[in-house]
């Protein structure tokens, strides 16, 4: 774990008290005692250096020693690239661990923006009920905050409900990997995308695959249809090589403006 | 499943006898009938369409009915990219389940040959006996097996026994991604490297990262040294991203001499 991740970080001098499983890993699995540090993050760009103060029957107190970064994500920015809009995710559901995982690997990679999507050939559904739908986005969300305390990121990507891609497609436009789509992602192609600003959203197909409906409508509202270098891949390893393509573009494309 | 490894492909009419697990899986999962069709691999090139012609006690017996494609990969060159060399993924071993899911996802995503890897700090090491050593390659090659089977991949990628880095980092320069370069990899820069022949090597880290010697002993050697677009990565998702972003750059670099 790079830094634990807080509900908020107070000023030099002031205490987060923790209880629960927080406490428990800290003391039984990662072993602090007093007078050991930690470094927590407010999930929002606010991170500090903290002693553990005291050890209660409860759990444990920390009091912050240092304030070592300060700089929330700017509403509309990314956190990954201070240059360019925030990059929206959007994972179709998949089977059992499958979403888990890739939950965890596009945080990881930098997503500022996550949102669960619905497509024709998704063999997962999501729940009908809504108290249903954000019971699954709060077990979502603690897998986030994991691979936000694991991979270091200072800022808590935004997981949105799960919905439907129809829905989706008109929100303005992204890129999409398919696999009958006929020429990889160029960098000039993802410029000409992004010049439109908006958020930056990538789109990879479920289990079954996008049906070619699906990415017509796609192409008709302006996204971009790209293949990937290799064409048949499972959902969760498209999610991942797509991510990290996009990730790649854009650092060559944000680098004059890059702080 | 897109089509089954067998050991070989007879020509029109000849058979192909299976038992044992792809027998079950065929006849209990897939529900395959007397009747049926089905594509099958050597795993060296050439496929055919197969006709389920007897299900017997035993197993069943296909009848290859046509040649789908006859195109085994030349010696020292890659499947993915008929004009490339063949590209040499090296995996740092990792624990329990993380390597077979890297295993497989590279194997997707176009390796010719893997190279389990160990490393300085890699909590995983391989078994000391050559016996277990190869039993384990055995269980990995299972793995790659499926891998294939699902993505459709023709040629089976090699998969070499276990090797110490210091061994390998000799054998001929590569890519390797590390969390303390300073720049990300730039086409120009791969094709430099790439302009000398002979495999096209990749390297990530293992769980507690390359050491700062064992990078600047790779660089000492020719070696490339690039970061990802995201700077920490476990080593399961950076295995990814980087031969992800690498296929990338390749299919751009390979495109005027691809078949």
């Amino acid at each position: 774990m790079k830094h634990l991740v807080v509900a908020s970080v107070p000023a030099p001098g002031g205490t987060i008290p923790l209880s629960g499983s927080d406490a428990h890993y800290l003391l039984q699995v990662r072993r602090l005692r007093r007078g050991d540090f930690l470094d927590c993050t407010d999930g929002r760009g606010r991170v500090c250096r903290a002693l553990v103060s005291a050890v209660t029957g409860e759990g444990l107190v920390l009091t912050v020693q240092e304030i070592l970064g300060d700089a929330p994500r700017r509403e509309g920015a990314s956190e990954a690239s201070p240059g360019g809009a925030p990059l929206e995710v959007l994972v179709p559901l998949l089977k059992g661990k499958l979403f888990d995982r890739v939950l965890r690997q596009v945080t990881e990679l930098g997503a500022d923006r996550i949102v669960p999507v619905v497509t024709r050939h998704c063999v997962k559904r999501p729940p009908r009920e809504q108290a249903e739908l954000r019971k699954k986005n709060q077990r979502w969300e603690t897998i986030i905050r994991e691979a936000c305390q694991q991979s270091g990121r200072r800022c808590l990507p935004e997981l949105a409900l799960a919905q439907e891609l129809p829905a989706l497609s008109g929100q303005g436009p992204g890129i999409v990997f398919h696999e009958l789509a006929s020429r990889g992602l160029s960098r000039e192609a993802v410029a000409g995308l992004w010049a439109g600003g908006g958020p930056r959203r990538v789109l990879t197909g479920p289990e079954g695959g996008l049906s070619s409906g699906e990415v017509s409508d796609l192409a008709g509202r302006g996204w971009l249809v790209s293949s990937l270098p290799t064409p048949v891949l499972r959902a969760e390893t498209a999610a991942v090589a797509g991510l990290a393509i996009v990730l790649h573009l854009q650092s060559e494309l944000d680098l004059p403006s890059r702080s």
